[in-house]
């Protein structure tokens, strides 16, 4: 973890940290900062010593100022000099997505702390996470329209999920820049706080998920809250549940889940995600690029 | 209706009350009052006497506290001795999958009246009911991670549809126990009443609905807006919608749907959902679990 | 547009407004207004200089009473004398349906200006407009089961995406009449004005579209947004967002857009919709009934 260069990764007390850190340039996006954050996720998904995840930027001023447009930011995205054949051609794929995509396929609870601008990529690639915190001095713009491109990193898909239609297609159209406040008014951010507190109170929520609950479940609760509405028909999340309920019912987790409850103490969960998932999880493929 | 142990089924003005009651367990659930609920909505759904069913808890202190996991509850979920040669097989079906998706299949509208307790299959039973009112003094707990298992009951398919992502995946990855004010606030409940006034409040619902509509157009409406909506596109609902419209419109019902608007009267209309449903109907072939 | 005898079709400063036009009647639905509707959308596509719709009714009372059920409404679908051989026949089709699907495949902004009575066709056929704001004094009515027949226009489709599951089947369940307050609450429309306020806020929030967004950009995005939650993975997104930032990066419209962005100025956009989408567009077959 010490190779990373544009993020910083800590972990302290089963939380881990992920730092979007050029301070300097706003922790504007680039290449490298998303092979770097997509690291970070494969190091989250491996470590049992992690329950939860949290995301923010480092300075005052920015969580994430958008795509690096400069030379420094290394991007193929504005660059007009290479040529595909075909636009299945995986050079094609938007590093927003790439990031998004693996953010969606991670086994523990994602949570972004918004402490300043987040645009472009800044606010997209919060969509996928499970929770968002901002501080009150952050700012949101889904501002593609106003540069003549459109929502990237699979936004159309997760936005409506969050906000509804009306309030998606109305930050998306309009491309403005808005307030902590318009974030928790249309649903984008669970809560706000002070600058001071967002850390803290991204930890707390961390916390209560860590202290209470069962890895394997949490795991378990992610990939089907995520997958199982986009089923036609609720027989879909039946078949998936009653799986994991015969399954999990008949572990030490249950025993210890049941025990400590009874005994109103702590509990200390046996299983691991890496070792304990079920035999049918994942139940899906995941889909390629074409 | 006399041979209910676990529950009562009452049938007053054209409203059945479904009344969960082992008030002495905090009428926790167990695969009888599971097969007597769905037994239940069979005559719900037979009766063209009822236009509205109310479900609710015995006592004061719970609608329904959980599974019932001692001895008294007879359920396989959380005993070990029985073995399965592949999770296919119907004995894997998690109990709370087969009463939510019998509500599902319901013809008739559906209102929880939540009276006070509501955790595990207690809160998740409510989900595909259409209208949940709750008393102030309802707690509420999707607590199933914090027990080692997983949410049930084909929550993750129906939870997201009422609450939005971010709010479904709080309650159920802290599976922390919340009140009834954080229950409106998130959009589970559609309104909070004191003790006295819940049971009104849901007959008043219930009248205004029995009152004033016609019930074949119920069961149509009922059935469109939970299974359309999950097509890739709105001409699915197109299609659906204007053969009914073609049918009701030729209807007595639609005759007197007018005649009665126009004459500024309570309407009676002739149509019974036990003969009178569109010949297009179901449109749908209900998934069999595998 | 002279020709239209039941709506009025304006352009004025890039923004058209269609109005419909029979006060008399409450701008009460007909055969002819769905026509023209979809005729006045087909000019709204085709015209390069439009760049955001607003539909409006005329007069102070209503915005749309409903379909006409009088002999002067002309409307097939009350009318018991047609006969048809299968459900399949096209001119089964629900007329709302017709009127909505055109709405849905529009290549522009589309707001709603709801200005009084919005009931039945007048509520459903706002649905899929982006944007619905209210005057204080409209009121809305998806009143179908209490006219006998069912929820049309694909509002099965469009109005839980709106509102979510609960919402939407307490209006459709009661058919109650509810107000401006109420719609706000909800979410089914996002602003209520004075009634004199009303078409200056549309047209102010159509001005922030075209004043600063590119055409190209805004005609993906609307098609994004309305068609690629319904997948089932965000990967689809991903497909199709990473080809269109592919092509619009190397396009004149993201120079511009960044070119004015560091230059602090209004942009000025050179490509159309009439020549410049992408090579993939549309990236859907629309869907025929049947």
């Amino acid at each position: 973890m010490t190779d990373f260069t544009q993020i910083r990764y800590d972990v302290a007390d089963s939380i881990a940290t992920i730092t979007l850190n050029r301070p300097e340039k706003m922790n504007a996006f680039t290449n490298v900062m998303m092979r770097e954050m997509c690291s970070a996720f494969d190091l989250v998904d491996a470590d049992d010593a992690v329950r939860a995840v949290i995301v923010t930027g480092s300075g005052e001023r920015a969580f994430c100022a958008g795509a690096d447009l400069t030379p420094d930011g290394g991007g193929d995205v504005f660059a007009s000099g290479s040529k595909v054949e075909s636009l299945s051609d995986e050079r094609v794929r938007d590093s927003g997505g790439r990031l998004t995509l693996r953010i969606f396929q991670c086994k523990k609870p994602v949570i972004g702390a918004i402490n300043g601008a987040a645009v472009g990529i800044g606010a997209t690639m919060q969509l996928p996470m499970d929770f968002r915190l901002a501080s009150d001095t952050a700012r949101f713009g889904f501002v593609f329209a106003r540069r003549g491109i459109v929502p990237e990193a699979a936004s159309s898909w997760f936005l409506p999920r969050l906000v509804g239609m009306q309030q998606a297609l109305e930050w998306c159209m309009t491309g403005r820049v808005f307030d902590a406040a318009e974030a928790l008014k249309g649903g984008l951010v669970r809560s706000v706080h002070a600058p001071t507190d967002l850390l803290p109170e991204a930890q707390k929520l961390a916390r209560e998920i860590a202290d209470n609950t069962a890895p394997v479940s949490i795991a378990l609760t992610r990939a089907m809250l995520w997958r199982l509405p986009s089923a036609d028909h609720p027989m879909a999340a039946h078949q998936i549940d009653s799986r994991a309920i015969y399954r999990r019912a008949r572990s030490g987790d249950a025993a210890e889940g049941i025990a400590s409850f009874l005994e109103k103490r702590s509990p200390n969960y046996p299983d691991k995600i890496s070792t304990d998932l079920p035999d049918f999880f994942p139940w899906w493929d995941e889909p390629a690029y074409k």
